[in-house]
C-alpha cells in the first residue's frame, strides 16, 4: 500500500531535480573547479520570530560546501547519495526509515579504505540539509521515524484507501505514525481538537467519553509531540477549520511543549509553516488553577535552585529560558511564568484526580471552553 | 464508556474483600496485635523456572508485615488504602493510572505531622504487593499505565462496544492500551502473529502488505514490550490458536526481549501464566543470518568489552547474563550467544534494507517461514 499523493510528489521530484540539474551545470561549466552546494544555516543566530505570523523561521545565512575543498568532499558526496535515494523512493511511492537508508547507502568507497557513511548521525544530517536546501520537508521525502500518540474522536480519516472512523476505536486510538501527510478527512463532526500532553490524561478523558459528548478530537502526545503529531494538528487545524486547546501539566515542560505547538522549535524553524499552529490555545494546567480548584497539598516543588539560591537550575533554568523567547513576550504569559516562581511549585494534569476522577471532564475542561479562559 | 468484564470483575472484588475480611478478623480477634499484612517475596531468590511450563514463578518465600511493628505500620496503612480504592474503581467500572492513584490518596494524616504518601514510588510498590497477595493483577484492579505499541491485520477487534477491523487500518494501525483483558475477538484470518521489535520495520512490512499477503496480524513493539502488549500476544495466542514469531535485532538486548516475552520477567514472575507466551518462536535476526544474506558490510560491533579485555562490559555483559538464565539452558541458544561472542558484532533488522526494501517483507520472512527456520 504504497503511499499516493502524486501532486506533492511531484513537487518533490521538482525539487530534487532541480537540485540536481544545478550541481550538472556547475559541473558542465569552465567554472566547474566550483562546483558548490548551498542550504541554509540552522544554528540559534540564524532564528527569527516573525510576530505577525506567530512563528519561528530561519533568516537569510547560507553555508556553502564545495566539493573540491577536502573538508567538504567528503559531506558532498553524502549529500547527492541521499538526495539521489530519496529521489528513488519517491519514484517508486515506497518510504523509508531514516535507520534504513543509512543501511541502504552504508559501503566503502571502491579504490578508497573508507565507507560512504561511518554512523547514522551523518546521514540524519545529510537528510535536514537536503529538507533545508529543498524546501522538501522529510515527510514529502518518504522518509520517517517512530510514530508517537493516539488520537480518538468524531473524525473519520482515510488512510491510503482505508476508512478509519476514529469515534469507533474504543479505548485503543489511532497510533499516529510520522507521516500524516496523505490523510484525507472523509467527515467530522468535531467542535475542536484537545491535545493532550499525557496518555494517562487522554485515557481518563476517553473513559468518561469526553469525545464523544463534546465533539472532541483527543490527541495525545505522549509528552513533547512528535513531528508526526505537530503535523496532524496543524493538517487539521487548516483543514478542518478546527479551534485547537493544547492541555499540558502546569509546569516549565508543558510550557515549552505549548510553545512549541503554537510556534516550532528552534532546530525545526525551517518547516514553522507546516509544524506550528499559532492559533493554538493554552486551557491549562495554570498556576490559577491551583487556588482555584483547590489543588494545593497536591502540587509538587520545582526541582533546582532558584535564581537567589547560586541558581537558576532545572525547571528554574527552564522557566528563565522560557520567559526569555522573543515568542513568550506578552503580560499574560511573563505573568504565568513569574508566579510559578514565585510560588515554587508545579502541578500536574492528573492532580485533578485529587477532587474526583471525572471532575476534569465534567467540570474543569468545559468550564474553561465555555468561559474561553486560554492562555495565548 | 467504562470498561465491563462482570465476571472477572466480580472475582476481583472477592479477592479484595477476601483481603479486607482476613485483617477484619484479625482486629476482632484477641489476637489483635498481630494485625498481619502477607505478600510473596518478589527479589531474585524467590524466582523458579519451570521446565515444563517454560515460565518463571515466584516460589514460596513470604514476608509479612505487621501493623503494629513501627517500620511497617506506615506501608501497611499504605496497603489499605489503595486495596481500598482499587475496589472502589472496580465497582464503578472505571479505570485509573497509577499516577492518578498516587494523587487520589496522597494527603495528611490527620493528627499527624505526616502524609500517607510522599512520592508515586511508595505507592507503585503497594500496589504490586495487591497484585502478589490477592492474585489479581493491575489489569483486574483497572489500573494501568502508559499505551505501547501498535497492531494491524486481519482481525477484528471488539473493544468496549466499538468493532474495530485491524486490517482497514492504513499505515497508522491500532495504539494498543495498557489494558486488553476486555478485547473480543470477533473475527480472525491469520494464519500467525509475527511480534517485531522496532517501529521503522513494522513500517516497513505494512507498506509491503505482508500482513494481507500472509494473513500476518503485524504486532509492533516499539522495544521492550510494554504489559499491555505482552498480555495482548498471550491472548492472541490461547484464544485464537495461532503461533507466535518474535522478529528482534540480532543483538543481546532483542534476545533479551525474546525472552521475556516467552519465559516472562523475573520483576513480574508472580504474573508469567498471563503475561508469558512459551510457544513463541524467534524467527530472527540471527548470527547466522549475517552469512547467509551477506550482511558483514552492515553490522555493527558490540559495544563494551570482552572477559578476555577486562570485561565484560555491556553488550558482552548482557550476553553472559542472558547465558547464564536457567531458561536459556539449551544448546540452540548457548552456541547462538557463543557465536555472538566470536564474531563480536550485532546486525539490525534494518540491515536487511541493504538488499532491498522488499527484501524482508518477499523473501526474508517467507523463506523462514516456509522452512521453519526458528529458535526455541
Amino acid at each position: 500500500m504504497p503511499k499516493k499523493d502524486l501532486a506533492n510528489d511531484e513537487k518533490t521530484l521538482d525539487r530534487l531535480t532541480h537540485l540536481g540539474k544545478k550541481l550538472l551545470r556547475q559541473l558542465n561549466d569552465e567554472d566547474s573547479e566550483n562546483l558548490t552546494f548551498e542550504t541554509q544555516v540552522r544554528s540559534k543566530s540564524n532564528v527569527e520570530y516573525d510576530e505577525e505570523d506567530g512563528r519561528l523561521s530561519l533568516g537569510d545565512s547560507y553555508s556553502s560546501r564545495k566539493f573540491l575543498n577536502i573538508s567538504h568532499a567528503r559531506k558532498f558526496m553524502q549529500t547527492t547519495l541521499v538526495a539521489s535515494k530519496t529521489k528513488e523512493l519517491v519514484e517508486g511511492g515506497r518510504t523509508a526509515s531514516i535507520r534504513e537508508i543509512y543501511y541502504q547507502l552504508k559501503h566503502s568507497v571502491p579504490g578508497l579504505d573508507e565507507n560512504t557513511f561511518e554512523n547514522q548521525d551523518e546521514s540524519n544530517n545529510v537528510v535536514v540539509d537536503i529538507e533545508t536546501s529543498t524546501g522538501a520537508i522529510r515527510e514529502d521525502l518518504h522518509l520517517f521515524a517512530e510514530p508517537k500518540g493516539t488520537l480518538f474522536g468524531p473524525v473519520v480519516i482515510n488512510d491510503s484507501g482505508d476508512s478509519i472512523d476514529c469515534m469507533n476505536m474504543g479505548t485503543s486510538g489511532l497510533s499516529i505514525p510520522s507521516i500524516v501527510d496523505h490523510y484525507e478527512f472523509e467527515e467530522c463532526n468535531a467542535d475542536f481538537i484537545l491535545v493532550v500532553e499525557t496518555a494517562a490524561m487522554v485515557n481518563r478523558l476517553v473513559e468518561e467519553d469526553f469525545h464523544e459528548e463534546h465533539n472532541a478530537i483527543i490527541l495525545g502526545t505522549g509528552g513533547q509531540p512528535a513531528r508526526g503529531a505537530r503535523r496532524l494538528i496543524n493538517i487539521m487545524h487548516n483543514r478542518l477549520d478546527l479551534p485547537v486547546y493544547v492541555f499540558t501539566d502546569g509546569d516549565p515542560y508543558g510550557y515549552y511543549i505549548y510553545s512549541v505547538l503554537k510556534s516550532g522549535s528552534m532546530s525545526l524553524a525551517f518547516q514553522s509553516d507546516r509544524l506550528a499552529t499559532p492559533d493554538a490555545r493554552l486551557i491549562g494546567m495554570t498556576m490559577e488553577d491551583i487556588e482555584e480548584y483547590g489543588l494545593e497539598h497536591v502540587t509538587e516543588g520545582l526541582k533546582g535552585k532558584s535564581k537567589d539560591n547560586g541558581g537558576p537550575t532545572k525547571d528554574y533554568k527552564r522557566i528563565h529560558d522560557v520567559m526569555d523567547y522573543e515568542w513568550m513576550q506578552n503580560d499574560q504569559w511573563q505573568n504565568q511564568l513569574q508566579l510559578m516562581l514565585d510560588k515554587g511549585v508545579r502541578v500536574e494534569q492528573q492532580a485533578l484526580a485529587a477532587n474526583s476522577l471525572e471532575f476534569v471532564a465534567n467540570e474543569y475542561l468545559p468550564e474553561k471552553i465555555e468561559n474561553e479562559e486560554f492562555m495565548n
